[in-house]
């Protein structure tokens, strides 16, 4: 099978033009088709202060209410997205940004009310595998924001972890998909102040150990949830680490079943 | 040749659901390919005062600064063009979203300075008609917004009127192209207070004699300049009129080179 490589890269890259342009040439050395997924950034926030929007919590959670909505819409799939387009597009790669909407790219559904009301939440439900096949045909790399809709009119609020793997599911049937999720750190670690700590290898056993003991940040597991759900739905790999890791062999957590 | 709409809506309808709503559901009844340019609505004022950036002007003009830039980016790429494309998607037209460095689907180059630095203002220089063609032929409506790009990396503030214009005259090698200017106003009107004194038909020598008059407002010389601009491009018909105009008889202003 064909290869396709998923990158997503998250917030704090994106706002550095000295870490996002050298990370945006790496990603264009990627042979073959590849699809990019991003983030927010902290203009969100910065901006969600400045136009007075207060943070809304429940039981300690972030609720998406309709003015958080209309402000990440604007930061993640305009500002950010165009901006990492345009990048793209200097660089002579091209890219064509995504919205869940776009082409009916990615479809959802409100989060179920439980115990808590998230707001406008959204559950993919269906990737539009035709749609990306089309466009991976024709050379063009998807640049996919954290953006999806429920095919009414209603945009969702959806972690850019999570369309990741929703993709890389979804493409798993006709290509050997490889996620890569990058950040700040080296990978998954023991001790986030020692990078000496980082663990190459995670399987579903390990992770259960690692749960168990207490090993694992807070922060990390619903990484952990999606690498692990992207390899039980089809994934080939998925690893998690630094930005080099895409061009470079350098130490990172690798996610396997076994 | 085949028939191609371009529909063009402005700033007060988009902020209203109540009237959004109604025209987009007419614009999907349109037969054949179509294509809608949007401006950019109020939003776009109301966060620039909230989160502190200056209108910035020279010689009376508006100027594009970074800042302005960045928000129109988020506004307008994000904000305005994902709420449409959702909708859209809402009333089952497949629609894509697009701005200009999106599969460089419009470049611009920065305005020349002369008496005044518009800043990050793009002058159109090509339409990638391609990339159109192979939309509409898959039966996907593109929504375009008012951002273009140079190929280098800048993304550009383009007028929506200019858009509509610029991708009318590439499209029309290959089609019978209608561009309607669609506002609040039933056309280009002799007195704005009287709907009586609507013009219903402008001519290249009408025009020149209205301007000379003083009777066309400054407010409408851009838009009679595309509208000309287009027609001499080789577009078929310029409609300038209110919004319901694209399914309705109504009366409004008809733009013709004779």
């Amino acid at each position: 099978m064909p290869k396709l490589n998923i990158v997503k890269i998250g917030g704090a890259i994106i706002e550095d033009k000295n870490k996002i342009l050298p990370f945006l040439k790496n990603f264009t050395a990627i042979k073959g088709p590849k699809i990019l997924v991003h983030g927010g950034g902290k203009r969100a926030t910065a901006w969600a202060e400045k136009i007075g929007i207060p943070v809304q919590m429940k039981d300690g959670r972030r609720v998406t209410n309709k003015e958080t909505l209309e402000l990440i819409t604007a930061i993640y799939a305009g500002l950010v997205n165009k901006t990492i387009v345009a990048y793209l597009q200097g660089l002579k790669c091209n890219a064509l940004g995504l919205s869940g909407a776009d082409a009916n790219a990615i479809e959802a559904e409100k989060r179920p009310v439980e115990s808590i009301d998230y707001g406008f939440v959204g559950d993919i439900t269906k990737v539009n595998i035709k749609w990306f096949n089309q466009i991976l045909n024709q050379n063009i790399i998807p640049v996919c924001c954290a953006i999806t809709h429920d095919r009414n009119g209603q945009l969702y609020n959806t972690n850019a972890d999570t369309i990741s793997a929703e993709i890389g599911k979804a493409m798993a049937k006709e290509f050997d998909v490889k996620i890569s999720y990058c950040f700040e750190f080296p990978g998954v670690m023991r001790d986030i102040k020692d990078s000496s700590s980082l663990i190459r290898k995670i399987t579903k056993k390990s992770y259960h150990n690692l749960l168990l003991n207490n090993i694992i940040s807070k922060g990390m597991i619903p990484k952990l949830h999606n690498a692990f759900d992207a390899i039980e739905g089809g994934v080939n790999e998925v690893a998690i680490g630094n930005i080099k890791m895409i061009n470079q062999a350098i130490p990172h957590t690798s996610i396997t079943l076994r």
